[in-house]
């Protein structure tokens, strides 16, 4: 008898030419000239879905579909997993900072480098994969899966709560579980516990009716570029806190042990400031790193545009200036009530020679979740057994919105399993996931139906 | 006999495609792919002077050619007279922000269209034009002519003051004449008497090694957009002063009375704010409009980049940002020592997690001229003549760097004349010149040499 670990390790070379096939779709949500790209990518994960044995149906929405994938065969008594990805992807500009190009997947010291490799479309993979095999293998499953695959995660899921609570009934399910995260440090594997939540706004700066001459009228009319300069520089005060009044209203604090159990983490500061390249670490006064990173809100400024950037000295004045600015939230914090905080703070610091707009991109709520459960206990034994060690719980700095949905419109707990490393570049050029947890991922979900079958 | 006048009053419409002709030319001095449109704008200007009777050297620099004229036919006992242009234009961009397009010129409602219609190139060619008509229907000029061309003036025209050194006796003269600036209001002939200076830079922030996921890392590691803005508010103070260190030590304040003599100007300061199009007017407290634009320096913010700036949201924390910084300088301040005053500033102000780069792109010194002697009595005539009025004396606060280079170098005193008018968009988009100031300058001019033949 063939047993799934037998193809899993029969199956290496064909594995990756597949998920490269994947790969090299470029899914860019957030650009329309991609929309039949991300349609395109639709099609792959419902179509491989469909090979597995699964019945499928793409689920048309006002933006992107969403593959809908099930198999009941385990009958009504027979506990059911929901497992949810996102094949969209990240726009990969800069392009000219990809030591290969982003949708030309590659791998080079074992790490395998492309857009999407770890954010989402390499993780949602393994699902995919570990399915087919045990499919295969044993010609079924020890529960009912219900795979939910959205291409609308970079851009905010808009479309997603709806379809969760159209589908309400029929999505019902005993837990979800996810991969779009990452492991603590390699070698360690993770189970995650909070979520940042997010609230991405665009503040627009408009002074004078189009540029002017910065010699001719410099001085005596507003300059989009230096108002905007100041407002931002009023979000945070000297030590790196948020300054937009009642930012921290809500803000639950973590308990001492929670805390320590953070600070108890084998984590090299030094080697992180390193992988980023930066020249120190800065961050809100009275937090350690992770801390900073885990459980504290932040503000960013993500881009800013204003005038003239090209080549050369042209003297103008700008009329208009933009900046992307993004905050990201834990417990007990509302993206909506902070985006309302910080209109009243720019209300309040803009001076009334310019217009100040604020446009709404998207907002997550943060989420923190309880660490026990059947569905939690299988999957700390198969990540053990997997990796040889004891998973940690961690958190992430990182947004998942749709986290919280999850739970509140289908009632059941949410599992974040991620197979990613840290310094992966996830958004940014050059993202890679590990090679070796190609296998490793699929091994562990393949232990994960192990353990529930029983 | 025909008179000059004569031949101006019969050439109106060959005027217009004269003009035209040299305003196609995209002669943007500033980007590389138009070096042999700036090369071509060169040679228009050579070819008429050639055709109008003088000899004319293509002068080779490391940039763009200077073009140099001459007629010396009045003898060399008769003044010598130094027209100074330039044949190199802004930037268009925005592009979409034009009417029509700028290197293509149009005649609406009394304002000639294009890029280089006011700055300079419309200007230059009445000087142009004036010489032709004299030379055509007197046979030559009641003063030796050198006619100084240059193509980098939109860059800050590098080798300008090297050209003027190397042939300081060749350029030897009375009088330097230039009209590259406004009058004052329609109507109101103008002679300058003060011109801003400018320090143009770029400041370049650098955190991490390449962009990073705003989620991940953002509350940790430096964002290079945040510090890049909090560095540009430290720019001003609250009440509008530059607030660098050192900024004002060398500013000469005006006395009461030239103080008095801006502020009896009919000025229309609610007009002026109206033409912007800015809900309101801001600057240095404790000045009034034409002060802030004229008499006192500035610090403005001329463009911003980083991070991402395409549509949607990226949650980015950019690894880099610039931005474009120029300051307006009144005598004595010394553009070298603000830039030095703003690198200390920076330094002292800029977090250690960060790298700053401050690069240096232009310098201009200030000017303040004194309105006398034979050559401005002349102007002041010829200005009352065409226009019916007596010229007042204005201040510019724009830069025309060269003109000190000219007064040091040669010992000639600069005369500033002006045909443009204000809200005529220089250095943006739809810029123009007053249409019948083609005629009125090249009558102005021609009075000019008429009250210089005696």
């Amino acid at each position: 008898m063939t047993t799934p670990a037998d193809t899993l390790a029969r199956i290496g070379g064909p594995l990756r030419e597949e998920l490269f096939h994947f790969l090299r779709i470029p899914s860019v949500s957030a650009r329309s000239e991609h929309r039949s790209d991300v349609r395109r990518a639709a099609a792959w994960v419902s179509d491989h879905l469909r090979n597995t044995g699964f019945s499928t149906q793409m689920v048309e929405t006002p933006g992107h579909p969403i593959v809908l994938g099930e198999w009941r065969e385990a009958g009504p008594e027979a506990p059911t997993l929901l497992i949810y990805g996102h094949y969209d992807v990240q726009p990969a500009e800069p392009l000219e900072l990809w030591t290969s190009p982003p949708f030309e997947p590659e791998i080079r010291d074992g790490r395998l480098y492309a857009r999407g490799a770890t954010d989402d479309k390499g993780q949602l993979y393994l699902h995919l994969k570990a399915l087919e095999i045990l499919m295969g293998s044993r010609g079924g499953l020890p529960v009912n899966v219900v795979v939910v695959a959205e291409g609308e995660e970079e851009v905010g899921s808009p479309n997603l709560l709806p379809f969760l609570r159209d589908h309400q009934d029929r999505l019902a399910c005993d837990a979800v579980i996810i991969s779009d995260s990452q492991m603590f440090a390699p070698g360690v594997p993770s189970l995650l516990s909070s979520l940042r939540g997010l609230a991405y706004v665009e503040i627009h700066v408009q002074g004078a009716r189009s540029d002017l001459h910065s010699g001719a009228y410099g001085g005596a009319v507003p300059n989009a570029a230096t108002v905007l300069a100041r407002l931002l520089a009023s979000l945070h005060d000297a030590d790196g806190r948020v300054a937009i009044p009642g930012f921290y209203d809500r803000v639950v604090e973590w308990d001492s042990e929670a805390r320590a159990a953070i600070d108890g983490l084998p984590f090299d500061e030094e080697g992180f400031r390193h992988e980023t390249g930066a020249p120190g670490l800065q961050g809100e006064a009275g937090y350690r790193t992770l801390e900073r990173l885990w459980i504290r809100p932040t503000c960013e400024v993500n881009g800013l545009l204003s005038g003239y950037t090209g080549e050369g000295a042209k003297t103008v004045l700008p009329a208009r200036a933009m900046a992307k600015v993004s905050f990201r939230l834990v417990p007990d914090q509302d993206p909506d009530r902070i985006s309302a905080l910080l209109r009243s703070h720019l209300q309040a610091v803009a001076p009334p020679e310019v217009k100040v707009e604020v446009r709404e991109l998207h907002h997550g709520r943060p989420w923190r979740g309880s660490p026990q459960g059947p569905f939690f206990e299988a999957a700390r034994r198969a990540l053990a057994r997997s990796f040889g060690q004891e998973p940690v719980l961690t958190g992430e700095g990182g947004s998942i919105p749709i986290v919280s949905d999850f739970e509140e419109v289908l009632g059941a707990p949410v599992l974040l399993l991620g197979f990613g490393l840290p310094g992966s570049n996830l958004h940014a050029p050059d993202e890679w996931f590990p090679d070796a947890h190609l296998e490793k991922g699929i091994e562990t979900l393949l232990h994960l139906y192990g353990e529930l079958d029983g």
